[in-house]
Parts: C-alpha cells; sequence; structure tokens
C-alpha cells in the first residue's frame, strides 16, 4: 500500500459531494416516517453502480439494505444508516437544512455528516480502491445499511441476529468518527449503551385555574420531583443499584483514556457552555466510561408570551440513559420504576420510546484496531486519538454479540458540527480526507490475512 | 326597609336587559384595544341618565370612569368594569358571542356575566332606589369603571392611590360574585395576592447532542431541582421564611369556613381530578386562607413524538405564587431568589411577568360585612355563604389600603357562567334577584350611619 499509485482523488471527491448533496436534499426523518424508501432506494442505486448487490428488507420504520461486493482475504462490514434527526427549530438553521451548502470550508445541511457525509465519503474511497485495482475490490465488503437509527435502531439486534451469517465479518467499520480542528482523527472502539424514556403525569380531565393548585396537584411539580432525584449535582445518577453493574476499565482503557488529549476545552468554546460538569482530570471519563442521565425535553402547561394563571391537567418529561458494560438496559427500567414508587411517585407513568441499546466495546490490543490505527497514522500524518468508548450510543453490541467481530469507529464529523441541532456541517478538509482513508483502510485490510485477525 | 313600598322590579329588570344587550354588542375587548373609549362613553351616558356626574380620566389602555350621585350617611363604591375577555374560539359559541340570547333561562353572551351583567343588574337596581325614594338616594353612591380588568388592571393600584380622597366610602361593592345551583349567594370578604414569575436557565449557546450531558449540567434537571424544592409532597410552600407574614385567621374567619358547604366534591367531578390535595376537613382552608405556589407551565427541549437524544441549551418555567394576608409580593421575590441562591442555582434567573396583586381580605365582624349578609339573606331566602377570600385573585388591596374601607363581593355569576371562555352566561333568575339585591343592598346602608360603620 503506497500512494504512488493512488488515483487522483478529486474527481473522486467532487463526485462524492454531487451524492451527498442529492441525499441531504431527501428529507428522510426517521422519528417523522419521512422519505425513507425513496431515500433507500437512492442509496442501493449508488451501491449498485459500484458492483454491488443489495438486498432490501423489511424494517419497523424503514427498509434494511445488506449489500456486498469484491472478494479476498479479508471481509469487511460496514455499518451506516440513511436516516436523519429532525430538523427542527427550523429558525435557527442559517441556510435551508435539505439544501448542502458550503460556507466558509464546510458543508451545512441534515446529515451533512450524519450520516450521509459518511457513507458518501467511504462510497467515495471505494470508488478510489476500485481505479486502482482495476476495477476489482482487494478484499470483500458488506455493506449494512438501515433507516431507522435516529430512533434507536429497532429493527437492528434482531437482524443482525437473524443475518448473523450472512453478516459474517472480520472486522466492523462502525457509522461515524470524528477529527479535531488540527486533523487528528479520533477513533472509537466502543458505544454507550442508552435507554429512552418518557415519564407522565396526569392530574385531571382538562386544565384548571390555577387558585384549585390549593386543593389539585400539580402534575409538572411531580415531574420536577422526579427529575430532581434522578441525579445529584455533579451529575452523578442516584437511583439505588444504579451503578452495580458497571464493569472497571481495562489497563488498555485506561491508558488510552490518559492518552486523550484536552479536557473538553474545544467542546465548551464551540457551544459557550457556561455550566461544565465535572473536573478537567475526570473528563474524558465522565464522557467515555461512565454512564449519564440527560432530560431531552420537559413540557406542560402554558408556553407562550406573558403569565396564564393555569394549573395544567397533564405534563411529560423525555429522559435518556446512557450507560457503560455491563449495564443492562431493562435493568435500569426496572430500578427507575422502583425508585420512583420509593418516592411515592407510582402516578408517574414510564413509557419506553425506544428499542433499548445495550453498550459495547471493543478490545483495544485487536490487530483490526491496530490496522485501523496505523492507516490512520499515514493517512492524517498524525498519530490517531484512540477512544476506548464514544459518549454516543448506537447499536454495536449485535454485531459483537452475533457477529463476532470487533468494531471501530473512524469517520468525518467534527467538534463544531452540530449533529443533531441546527447548522449540522462537516468541514470540506475532513470530507476530502475521509475518502482518502477509506481508500487505504480498505486497501490495507485487503492485504492481511483474515486468519490472523481471527488469532489473536 | 320593607318590601310594601317596593317598586314593581320587572320594568326595571327588562329595562336593564336592554341595557346589558346594547353593552353586550360594544365589543369591548381591552386584549386587543376594542371600541373601549366607546364603551366607556355608553357607561357614561346610563350614569348620568340617573343623576350622576362622571369624570373620566385616562388609562393605560381605557378610560377609567368615576361617577357620583345621591346624598346620605353612607358612602357606598362600586367597582366594576366595561371591558371583557376575546371571543375566540369563536366556533364553540352556540349563539354569536356579542348578541345577547336567552335560551332555557339563560342570558348569552360575552360580558353577559363579567362584568357588564354585574354592572347593569345594579344600576337596575339603583332606579328601583330612586323610584322608591321619590327621584332620590338615601346614600352616597361613587361608581368606579375601569376597561383594564381583563389585562390585569394596569392602571388602577396608581389611579386609586391618586386619587384616594375623591373615593373615600365607607364600603366597597366588589364587581363579582356567584349564586349557587340552589339559589344561595356566595359572598367573598377577600381575594388572594398573586406573583406570576418566569424561572429560566441556560447552559449554552444551542443546543448539544445529549451524550454531552455527561459533561454539561441540563437547564432542565437544574429548573425540576428548583421546582421540586419549592414545596413538598402536601403542597406547602418550603421558601424559608415564605409563611412568616402569613397573618391567623381570625375566629370569624375560621367560623366562616367552618359553615362552608362541601368539600370540593363539586370540582373534584367536573374536572375527573386524580390527585386532590389535603383533606375534606383542611379543604376550604387551603383554598382560601392558605397561600400556594402553582406550576402553569414547563418547557425546554424535545417535545414532539418518539425521543430525540438532545442536550437542551436552555429551558423556562412559568409559576405563579397566590399570596395571602399580610405577605408582600416583592418579598415573596426577594426570598424566592434567596432560597434557588442557598440551592446553588444562582444560575436560575426570576422574571417579573406581570405587576403583582398584594392579598385582601376584609374583617368578617364590619357592620358594613354584616349588612351585606343580612341583606343577602332576606332577597335570596337562604344564609348566605360567606367566604373570608376567594381562592382567586384581584386588585383588591389598593381599595382596603387607600379608601380604608371594608370589601364585599356579592353578584350574579354561576358555577356553569363559562366567564372568559365560549357561551359565557348568566341566568335569568340570577340577574333578576341581583337587581332585587341591589335595591335592597343601597337601600339598607342607607339607613345606616357612617360614624357606627367606622368605629367598630
Amino acid at each position: 500500500m503506497t500512494t504512488t499509485d493512488t488515483p487522483d482523488l478529486s474527481a473522486h471527491i467532487e463526485r462524492g459531494l454531487a451524492d451527498l448533496r442529492d441525499l441531504v436534499a431527501m428529507q428522510s426523518v426517521s422519528a417523522q416516517g419521512r422519505m425513507l424508501p425513496e431515500t433507500a432506494a437512492a442509496v442501493t442505486t449508488l451501491l449498485e453502480a459500484e458492483g454491488f448487490t443489495v438486498a432490501r428488507y423489511p424494517g419497523q420504520v424503514a427498509p434494511v439494505l445488506v449489500a456486498e461486493a469484491g472478494d479476498g482475504p479479508f471481509t469487511l462490514l460496514i455499518y451506516n444508516h440513511y436516516d436523519v434527526q429532525p430538523e427542527d427549530p427550523l429558525n435557527l438553521w442559517d441556510t435551508p437544512p435539505f439544501e448542502l451548502t458550503e460556507r466558509d470550508g464546510r458543508l451545512y445541511g441534515r446529515g451533512a455528516s450524519d450520516d450521509k457525509g459518511e457513507f458518501v465519503s467511504r462510497l467515495a474511497g471505494l470508488r478510489a480502491l476500485r481505479e486502482r485495482h482495476g476495477g476489482r475490490l482487494p478484499l470483500k465488503v458488506k455493506w449494512l445499511l438501515e433507516g431507522e437509527e435516529e430512533v434507536g435502531s429497532p429493527s437492528l439486534e434482531a437482524f443482525v441476529k437473524d443475518h448473523a451469517a450472512e453478516l459474517k465479518a472480520d472486522g466492523v467499520w462502525w457509522e461515524f468518527g470524528s477529527v479535531t480542528p488540527e486533523g487528528r482523527p479520533i477513533l472509537y472502539a466502543g458505544l454507550k449503551g442508552i435507554v429512552c424514556l418518557e415519564l407522565r403525569c396526569r392530574v385531571a380531565a382538562s386544565d384548571l385555574h390555577s387558585s384549585t393548585g390549593a386543593v389539585v396537584d400539580n402534575p409538572l411539580w411531580r415531574l420536577a420531583k422526579a427529575v430532581a432525584s434522578l441525579r445529584d449535582e455533579g451529575g452523578r445518577v442516584t437511583i439505588p443499584g444504579f451503578h452495580d453493574d458497571v464493569r472497571p476499565p481495562s489497563e488498555a482503557d485506561l491508558a488510552a483514556i490518559a492518552r486523550l488529549p484536552g479536557h473538553g476545552e474545544a467542546l465548551y468554546s464551540a457551544y459557550e457552555v457556561t455550566r461544565p460538569l465535572g473536573t478537567p482530570e475526570d473528563h474524558h471519563t465522565r464522557l467515555n466510561l461512565m454512564p449519564v442521565l440527560n432530560v431531552n425535553g420537559f413540557h406542560g402547561g402554558y408556553g407562550d408570551g406573558g403569565s396564564k394563571t393555569v394549573l395544567p391537567a397533564e405534563g411529560f418529561v423525555k429522559l435518556d440513559f446512557r450507560l457503560v458494560p455491563d449495564q443492562h438496559p431493562d435493568k435500569i427500567v426496572e430500578l427507575l420504576r422502583a425508585h420512583l414508587d420509593a418516592q411515592n411517585l407510582q402516578d408517574v407513568e414510564i413509557v419506553e420510546l425506544e428499542s433499548h441499546q445495550h453498550p459495547a466495546r471493543s478490545d483495544l490490543n485487536d490487530p483490526f484496531v491496530q490496522t485501523a490505527v496505523g492507516v490512520a497514522r499515514e493517512v492524517y500524518g498524525q498519530d490517531a486519538i484512540l477512544n476506548p468508548s464514544s459518549g454516543g450510543s448506537g447499536p454495536m453490541h449485535p454485531f459483537m454479540e452475533y457477529v463476532g467481530a470487533p468494531v471501530i469507529a473512524l469517520g468525518i464529523g467534527n467538534v463544531a458540527g452540530r449533529v443533531h441541532a441546527p447548522n449540522e456541517n462537516v468541514l470540506r478538509r475532513d470530507f476530502e480526507t475521509g475518502v482518502r482513508y477509506a481508500l487505504e483502510f480498505m486497501d490495507a485490510l485487503g492485504g492481511t490475512d483474515s486468519r490472523s485477525q481471527t488469532e489473536h
């Protein structure tokens, strides 16, 4: 693997950006069931043009695609998704969310980074790889794309389990990753699990005049009491038993954490954060190795200008818990119920919103992980930042459990990428390097023997 | 005062209903600044026809009228308002809101009860009183009418303070009151005060991915902690010092409370309340004599279907505190600030939404109050329900503070009167009895000596 026979990447990059523009224009918002079959069809067309055979399976919300092409001693399974988060609040976007717009070196649009940009950059790299090898691929590439990732991948675990033989691979390339402002790639070898819940409380059939608050309980106070009881001032979850199953980090995990640069300064600066949690010293441990509770939304009663002296009949709160190995999602819900009951909040209902996701973490010493790190050093010209786990979540666990392969995440995101928020973006620089990384990573894997991968 | 020389009231009632029809047709919606000077002019014409001299003063939204007529040992100040609530949603009215329509014993129309019906029934009684006394009034009647009550009476406190001498009276007749379905009049001798606030919290310039909740604080958790800390499970406000200035109820207050019928069963049934606060025994004490905190609204972050794994940048809560004598609104805001600071919630901002209103409560033993109760028993043929205070709020305090007179509320409202809502109505029965009550109440006051009123 040298760069002497590297094709001119600029044409592949431009073609990739054109693909990205087309895909961003497709409003594939899974939470609202918008344009999902159409986007699956567009992705299929792109893959078939590169020689993939594409199988399309029904999902609960959107089709699941499994594509396969190439042949060689190594089988790589790539995982991406073609759905995106809702675009609201629309008024905070500087340019229309579904029009890819370049400005000051960044490409803005919903999905520009998460995850259409990731998919398209890898596809462009694969095109270059085919060009380098005279139209063929030196490895077997299996590509799994789903359209339900932003609603918690409700079909994926069962799908991976049921299609374990079809998906068998020597390594799994995860759907995202990111690059520092200085151009250092960040690799993740794990993901937190997640449980998304709604708490609901209702005290009457309709709203009442607020003077009756003297003799009728308030659903928003009851929900506030519930939320306040879930963590302490420092952010530590206070549900009894919540931390019992947390696996202590390995020595390799701790060593990797110790090598991680910075202490969140870039994040805090990009978002003008006024209330950091934790200390600089425990920043990476908190973000990557510790479980956390988030309040995603809280709504009930009057919300317009001025005042309205109303006692609302009901309210709701949206929560997510991010879990680490070996916490079990179902057990977390049981512990929450017991905790609310113990707080005399039996009337606060728990509604499970999505499929839960188990936490997952690969062995940092695995050769597949080490190959990803080595190629990253070569392509990006700097040592990669190897993170034992992202602070984010995703359905990584079924791959490790049923495909039986290590998983690594490397991608084109950036710290100011505003994924899930208005003005989502990717740096053009990172998109371009991402195309080159895809080319060289797959070429390197094509030169390895799968047997050496699986006998460590 | 006997009924032997009582004029035939039917003519006065019919004339009063004609006046009400004319006034309901005037769309004096203060929130939208509609027809306020015109309605003030129509009210002026009606009063001048009964011998009143009417002074018209500018208010912030609509003219303030002060009318005066008659002479005698007792001076009565009547307070009413000529503005109404907006009529929307129009589609829920069974007949046009600005056409007084009689159906099944009820008169429907915006303002039929609140407050044009109240004003007109009193005016009709005053006409009958003049007839009984050969064209003169046996007492001095001062009539204050504003056109800003439905937008929180922004001019009233300063107006009453500035015109204290002009408004001096021996008793104040409040703008509303109600009658039970069984025909028992309900008198109120006080109103709670009110402080409407917003709590705001912000932790970043824009929303973040919820995985960063491990290292960025959550504004909705902080607001939940604030709200949860404001009261206990039983609804008692837990802000230190909050109850310090609560005046213990008098023996007369407690005796009146003990005589109040029911324990909230009608309210709980009408609204299908699943979580009453307090016990049947303390129901009326809580509703009428104790301060209370209400959460009117709580909003922040994602609120649509399913989940969105976002860490919201900000959130807000709308609150009202209902106060009782001698709590001071400004002090309550100061105590809240100190309490939040003590909870390490210095970053939770307090925004004051409207003019505060002080609580007010008259002495139930005052002869003016006792006269109102005695006449009510005679006119309605049943013992009045005497309530030391409504659970609601209004600008009563300035009258007690600056006019220096006790205040009593008795009127023609009914529990199904839908004030502020579509199909506002008054029972014809209650309108007719209201005219007779106005006649006899004012005649009784005309037979009393103001000196005996002020030396108890």
